[in-house]
């Protein structure tokens, strides 16, 4: 793959792109691909990682031996680095305990879209949980290069077993509190990830609801408060907004919903155009999608789903009965009834094509980041020592 | 006043600080303090006016009467550009219906409270509307240089007005397509205001719950469908912020918080220290303060009444029976009970001092900006002509 050639400051011999998120991920750009939950592909993540940036795939939803599967996939496709992502916490309480009444109160709102859909009502089925640690172990015997998270902090044991591995460890926070965490449990870098960003909120010492921060004000904060490198997550989703993020004090960004937007990505072609489209404009959290707090194009689902008094099972047993509708919605090609993930920069997509938007990202970057990471570095060692509290 | 030179880029003979802001607004320096509704102070806003910036006033809560005579004295202060900010829309909808019974509900919560900080209980007063138009009024008369507003578009007759008398307009959008609508109203310039911001959400197109885009998404959006200059507000607390803002291509900034916990500002000094103690790092958005959605730092009164069940009296109703807690709660020095605004970046707030922020915030500023402004500028030019959606 030809890449554009990585051009030094005018005030620093220093490459823009060699930043302490690059050198610790053995990456040519620190440019991270999100992982995308269920809508990754084995062909997406490779792509990013091809091209010089990391590559990640959610595995979350998927079982230990699918994941070992996906990882072998994976490697065939690139030898660089590239990430699983996981969930820590992979339940919500009440999950295990919740029965066939709250089922049925929570199909209600969706049984006339099913049934106009041609669909039979689904019967109640008692849940299968799938265990973290049973997912991790896949990861740490498979040696995967990089090892994310979101959701919470992995065991100790798990951690310690990455850094005995060589597995680097990427954690999630979305408030400066998490990312201290995060840093004090010894993760090797940390994704501050903004309020404006597609898919689920990873919060994980308070709710989500009250941890909503934008990236705008959390990447400095978070900056100040770590001293592991910085990964700006949450409306970057251009040139403007790397540059943006390594002003704010980031070394590197992650990028989830211009990457669904591309024909590698596992998103439903509805679901790619309505990342393209002027509809994308609007996006709102729910929890109606999963019973966890995620954000998504704002469309009938969405406003039905966050009416007062539409009840919503623990996660993730309100994903499973969402499956039952989207499957058909899907079929029936009608944007209006799917779980339309995206972030608050969905606007800003402009490409079908991965590698394309990676080039048109790095030869945009290129012209200015180096003097941005130059400044940024300089004013944090001038600053008077009182700087973190 | 001291000022540092503005430096040019090593690529361009333009100073950083001559953007199309600064030269519309007739300042040396691209950055407007904030309005801070009825926080702010004739010293304050004249202090950041002879700095080089704009200085705002916000006069919303103030009768006719008194806004001529605010104007007289920041007048008597400086001599330099200044902006009176006004809400279009002054009332909620049940504003004047609204009766006894609603308002000993809303009281309900409080008054253990008030009673305890040995306050009498309130009686309820008819409400005495103040009119956005006779407000508007005294700032045509005075001819004030700057005349900013949020929550809507002033009626047509008011801006062709202010185009007469060469008073520069300045909207407030929460939406690219508020933003849109203020640029087909033939307003000058457009503060793009996200979700991060403290105090209240100007939103006027979708309710403010639906409209909470946070600046690192918005400003890109924004300034790629109007052609106006586009102000970033939210989140903006140090240089990192301004410089990202220049990323994402903002023109100039708007800084309340950290103006706000200057001692030239009308905050209290409970008010002020909380901004500059770690409780500022966390914050939330409440009705409950005045019947608008507005950030502020979460303590016992947001929980409080955020509760699920508290009512709320239309806005402005709920200010004025707020203000029977808080001027209690500010002489018992509680700010437990106080309406602390603030927004989310107020964690990165350092200065007690307007002149010693400001001064330390363009000495930072003026070593990058140039490039960053030029690259954006150059970025735009050269994107193919389907970029603005």
């Amino acid at each position: 793959m030809e890449q554009p050639p990585a051009q030094s400051s005018p005030w620093n011999d220093t490459p823009w792109n060699k930043t302490r998120i690059a050198s610790l991920l053995g990456i040519e750009y620190p440019i991270i691909q999100g992982p995308l939950g269920g809508l990754s592909t084995q062909r997406l993540t490779a792509t990013v990682s091809n091209f010089g940036g990391l590559g990640s795939f959610g595995a979350h939803g998927l079982s230990p031996s699918a994941i070992k599967d996906v990882i072998a996939e994976i490697r065939a496709l690139t030898s660089n680095p590239f990430a699983i992502n996981l969930w820590v916490s992979m339940e919500d309480e009440g999950a295990r305990t919740s029965g066939s009444e709250a089922f049925s109160r929570s199909l209600a709102p969706l049984a006339g879209h099913i049934q106009s859909l041609g669909g039979a009502l689904p019967d109640y089925k008692r849940y299968a949980p799938v265990k973290f640690e049973d997912q991790a172990r896949i990861l740490l015997d498979a040696k995967v290069p990089v090892f994310s998270f979101v959701v919470g902090i992995p065991p100790r044991e798990i951690l310690d077993e990455c850094r005995a591995q060589r597995i680097i460890t990427i954690g999630t926070a979305t408030t400066p509190d998490e990312a201290i965490a995060l840093e004090q449990a010894g993760v090797d870098a940390v994704v501050a990830s903004g309020f404006e960003a597609g898919g689920h909120r990873g919060s994980f010492l308070l709710p989500a609801e009250e941890s909503l921060t934008g990236t705008f004000s959390l990447v400095p904060q978070v900056a100040d408060v770590v001293s592991i490198p910085v990964i700006a997550a949450g409306g970057i989703g251009d040139a403007r907004g790397v540059v943006a993020a390594f002003a704010l004090g980031a070394e590197g960004v992650q990028i989830g919903t211009a990457f669904l937007a591309t024909e590698e990505s596992g998103a439903g072609a509805l679901h790619r155009n309505a990342i393209l489209s002027s509809r994308a404009r609007r996006t709102s959290l729910t929890r109606g999608f999963t019973g966890r707090l995620a954000r998504g194009i704002h469309n009938q689902l969405v406003a039905e789903l966050n009416r007062p008094g539409v009840e919503i099972l623990p996660y993730p047993l309100q994903r499973h009965l969402l499956k039952n509708l989207t499957t058909l919605a899907e079929q029936a090609a009608n944007p209006e009834l799917l779980q339309l993930w995206a972030g608050q920069s969905a606007g800003l997509a402009r490409h079908r094509d991965a590698p394309a938007f990676l080039e048109t990202l790095v030869a945009e970057v290129s012209a200015i980041a180096s003097p941005v990471l130059d400044w940024n570095r300089d004013r944090t060692r001038s600053l008077p020592a009182e700087a973190a509290r």
